[in-house]
């Protein structure tokens, strides 16, 4: 007879924030598996179940001692901080399960319970800086190449996504966000907002609103959350805010829009759109387009002689200078004199 | 006299995977303002609040509303599904509020309440697809111009990201997904896992394994998330699971492992860490670094020169062709000659 496994992510840590379903879980069990910390957090809750705490490299051995548990027919749930799939148990018991050539229909029956992950708990007490396109990165090279994890941190900074920077530092690991920063530097203003914010919905919660440029005056440790804002958020009142659109099809300070609901979705609303399948390309777009692509086959080139350009080009260069004169942060904002100088050969002034 | 706006991200839909928090926040507010299949989603669970239900395009009314029904001291709920601030109404509160000069001090309280987003709960639904580094990415060019989201798209296939799009189609939308789906075939394998959920955790749920190559063939809609899983990212007994590391410290079939877990944080067990500031490359890393640098190069002067060239090249390249020695997925990969070849010449056989 075969149990079950419930990989319960119990969200950032308080009982409030923590799902209905995460709750219901752990009542089911018999047995509750996790990492010490994990389990002080969730105590308060627990009844009757037995609990099975190891320490902070011991996932593996959680993830067995589930599975032997299952196959004695317990329900076992494993907790995760967060979500129990982001960078949590429900991976490892999957993987554990695959070696031993498992079978659903036939052995343990598997439940993941998602949870509130750290960059929604941390955006929430941070104001709204991901309304747009995230991601996350865990800095951590425990498991995964740092060589890997640059290139990352690289083609999103490049692509503009906000990004939340999980594991971002430790007692050993003390590095990597500084190469990060550097990283964040080449293609973001040091002006760029970001947020620190440690323990989150917990005992010692801490929020930090600083820059790119002075992020590494604060403490940054394991319990911390970085979450760097893309080329259009600002700051605002103490708090951090990314605008949903690039484009503006609405007058936030007027009761009546320029264009009604029906007309915003017109094609003439839209003229970045994909209208039957071809992409309107307009001037500015085509006056843009060959200079990056120049700069990046002399930034290769540069590589390839074993010098390396002073400045990397973004991917998406047009895209700040075009926020300038369209985001609401536009009072908050400082522009050096070559940006400056960029923007007006740009627009052709 | 002023009141408050909470903006509340109840989750998928259901009771189940909301917060206590978003629970408790319904009970406290006099006003619950949402989108309308929003409001039906929760109904059940209200009891005396006046309901204010508008259509899909009027999220800036519903903003302004809010902040209307606040500066007279009511305490107002707006809802998102998943988390609010995540595409969702957290945003647009504050920048409604900010274009008319609030200070929370003074003024209007505002509250975020984190819930569950669509790449947590889909992604439960479908095994573990986002164990490791992820982005979510909305390919609704109805704020943000196609153009960048597309490039935004080609970031995250190159470096390798499990990638959740957002609003992949609706009914006037059908090329995005496309499009999409052509720049991810550049730089990940057809056979690539792809989950298609729709309505999660909602009455009419449709969960969809499939591949990168055939997922078009597939219903996708307004209400589905699409996770594409990075290069490691496996399908076993109809799950999708990505496993955490890139390196294995672990043998997952055994009871004892090869390193304790005091040795495992040592460096002569890590030897792609960052140690003291410096990267360590290693011969192998160093053999592959000047290919893609001289392809990139030879890229752009092709595009400078009016041509495009083939096949675009990942920022990633090695990685796919390491991972088939280690993933625990490797019985279900298949490779092509040309892989095959790749592979050979690079291990130097």
């Amino acid at each position: 007879m075969s149990g079950k496994i419930i990989a319960v992510g119990f969200g950032p840590g308080d009982e409030q924030n923590m799902t209905l379903r995460a709750r219901q879980a752990f009542d089911e069990c018999q047995y509750i598996i996790g990492y010490n910390t994990y389990i002080d957090l969730i105590r308060p809750i627990l009844t009757t179940q037995e609990i099975v705490r190891t320490g902070m490299t011991e996932e593996v051995s959680r993830a067995q001692e589930a599975v032997k548990l299952a196959e004695q027919g317990h329900t076992v749930a494993v907790i995760s901080s967060g979500d129990a799939g982001v960078y949590g148990m429900a991976g490892l018991i999957y993987e554990v399960l695959v070696e031993k050539g498992w079978e659903e229909e036939k052995g343990i029956k598997v439940e993941v319970v998602p949870g509130v992950s750290a960059i929604q708990a941390c955006a929430s007490l941070l104001g709204a800086p991901v309304m747009h396109d995230s991601c996350t990165i865990s800095l951590s090279d425990h498991l995964t190449p740092w060589e890997w994890i640059k290139k990352r941190v690289e083609a999103a900074a490049m692509a503009d996504f906000i990004i939340a920077l999980y594991n971002p530092k430790s007692g050993r690991r003390t590095r990597q966000i500084e190469e990060t920063q550097k990283i964040l530097l080449k293609y973001r203003s040091p002006e760029t907002p970001v947020g620190l914010v440690k323990s989150a919905y917990r005992d010692r919660q801490q929020v930090v609103m600083t820059d790119l440029e002075h992020m590494l005056e604060h403490e940054i440790g394991m319990l911390t959350t970085v979450i760097i804002g893309n080329s259009t958020t600002f700051m605002y009142d103490g708090k951090m805010i990314t605008p949903r659109g690039y484009h503006r099809k609405y007058t936030l300070g007027e009761e009546k829009q320029p264009l009604k609901p029906h007309e915003r979705l017109k094609e003439e609303a839209e003229p970045w759109a994909m209208h039957g399948g071809e992409a309107q390309e307009d001037a500015e777009t085509k006056t843009l387009d060959s200079k990056p692509v120049r700069m990046i086959a002399e930034e290769a080139l540069a590589r390839l002689n074993g010098t390396t350009p002073d400045v990397m080009i973004p991917m998406f260069q047009e895209q700040p200078i075009f926020e300038f004169t369209v985001s609401p942060g536009v009072a908050n904002k400082k522009m050096t004199a070559s940006q400056l100088a960029a923007l007006a050969s740009i627009v052709g002034e």
